[in-house]
C-alpha cells in the first residue's frame, strides 16, 4: 500500500519540484508529502501548531538522540556513559546541527515555502530535526535511522575528532573561581587498576566544601569531569 | 537466524530461571541473554563499564524518550511542543520510572544478580531504562517500542491525567520573588483567535526587565508557561 503510494507519488507528485528536491535529500520517494511540507514550515509563518514544524521538531529531536546514542554506543564500546552523553551533546548542539542542515541543503526546501533565509542556523537545525520526525512518521524508524547515519553522520561528522575534543571545563571553573574569589581544590580520592585501564576519581571542593567527583583514565580527565559536574551543580554560565 | 536462536534459547536456556522471568517480563524470548544480564547489573557490583548497566541505561533512556515522544505526539495532535515536552518530562521523571519499574517487577531480575534491593527507586528506574536499551539491541526498535507501550504506558500511565496535572510554576516564581525582593509583572501581549481555540501570549518581567513569554489557551496557562521559562532562564532551584 505504502509502496503503491510511493510509486504513484513518483509518477504524479502534486508538487513535482518539492518532491524531487525532497527525494534527492532524503534518499527515497516520500509517501506523504504534506508531513514534509510541515517539517519545513517555521512557526513565524504559521502560529498554528498543527501546521508549523515545532511538534515535528520535538519528535525528530528524540529520534535523532536515539540514533546518535546507538551509533556512539557501538562506535565506542569501552567508553563510559558520561563520555557517550557528552559526545552526543556535542553532535546535537544547535551550532553543529545548523551547520549540517546547511551542508545537506535544507535551505532549498525551506525557501520553497518562501521563508526568507536569514542565515539563522537554528532555523535550519530545527527544520532538520523536524525532517527527521517527518521521515519517522512517513517511513518508520529504520528510514529515519538510515537518514541520520547516511546523510548526516557519515558525510558530515568526524566521530573520532568530536570524541577527542575534550571540552575544557577546568578552565571555566578556574575563571569562575577567580571572578568569585572562591578557593578551588582537587583531591584524588581513588586510583583503581583494571586489566586494561586505570580509573582515577577526583574530588573538587570549593571553599573547602565538597562539590563533585569526576572520573577518568588520567588525572587531567578526572579533574575535567569533576569540573563538568560542578558547572552543572553550581549553575555556572558563560556570561 | 535470530528466530532459531530464540527457539534454541527457549528449549535450552543457559539459565532457565532468569530466561523464564525475563521472557515473562518482556513478552518474548530473548535471543541474547547476556545483554539483559548486563542491563540488571548495577555499577556498584562492577565498575567495569563494559559489564555494568550504565551504557545500556544511556541508550535505553534515548529510546524511551523517542517512544514516549511519538505516543504523546499522536495522542495529543493539537497540543504545542511545550506541552509535549513537559508531559514527557513528567513521565520519565526518576520517581515515576522507579514506580513503574517496581510495578513491572524489575526487582525480581535485579535480585537474580544478588543485588541487595535497597528500595532505591532510582536503581530500579535505571535498570528499567537499561532493559529498554537491551531490548533495542537484542530485538530492534519495534520490540523496544512495543515493550514501552504495552508493558509500561498502557498498564501504568494515565496519559490524560498526567497531561492535566499542570505543574504550578507561578507559585514557585512568586515565592522566589518574595525571597529575593524582586518585582514580577505579567502583561498580556497578544490574544489570537483561531477557529477552534484561542492563544494568549503573556510576558513576564522581573524588576521591569523582560524575562520570558509564555503561551496557552487561557491567561492562567500562558502565565504559567512564562514562569516555566523564567525558572529555566533564571536558574531558579527549589532549595
Amino acid at each position: 500500500m505504502l509502496f503503491l503510494k510511493r510509486f504513484y507519488n513518483k509518477l504524479f507528485p502534486k508538487d513535482r519540484e518539492f518532491v524531487n528536491k525532497l527525494s534527492h535529500l532524503v534518499g527515497f520517494v516520500p509517501a506523504n508529502e504534506s508531513i514534509y511540507k510541515q517539517a519545513f514550515l517555521h512557526s513565524s509563518l504559521s502560529g498554528d501548531v498543527t501546521m508549523n514544524n515545532e511538534r515535528l521538531e520535538y519528535l525528530g529531536d528524540a529520534i535523532l538522540d536515539s540514533v546518535i546514542s546507538e551509533v556512539l554506543f557501538s562506535r565506542f564500546p569501552k567508553k563510559p556513559e558520561g563520555f557517550l552523553t557528552e559526545t552526543r551533546a556535542k553532535i546535537v548542539s544547535r551550532k553543529k546541527l545548523g551547520r549540517i542542515a546547511r551542508a545537506i541543503g535544507i535551505q532549498e526546501l525551506l525557501s520553497h515555502n518562501n521563508i526568507v533565509i536569514t542565515g539563522s542556523s537554528s532555523i535550519l537545525g530545527n527544520a532538520l530535526e523536524a525532517l527527521i520526525g517527518a521521515i519517522y512518521l512517513d517511513a518508520g524508524f529504520k528510514a529515519a535511522r538510515n537518514f541520520v547515519i547516511k546523510k548526516m553522520i557519515v558525510p558530515h561528522i568526524d566521530l573520532s575528532k568530536i570524541a577527542n575534543t575534550e571540552l575544557n571545563y577546568k578552565s571555566r571553573i578556574v575563571e569562575w573561581s577567580q571572578k568569585n574569589n572562591a578557593l578551588i581544590k582537587f583531591r584524588i580520592i581513588s586510583e583503581q587498576d583494571f586489566k586494561t585501564h586505570r580509573i582515577f576519581k577526583t574530588e573538587l571542593s570549593v571553599n573547602e566544601k565538597h562539590i563533585s567527583i569526576g572520573e577518568g583514565p588520567n588525572k587531567k580527565s578526572a579533574e575535567n569531569a569533576a569540573c563538568r559536574l560542578a558547572i552543572e551543580k553550581l549553575k555556572i554560565t558563560d556570561n
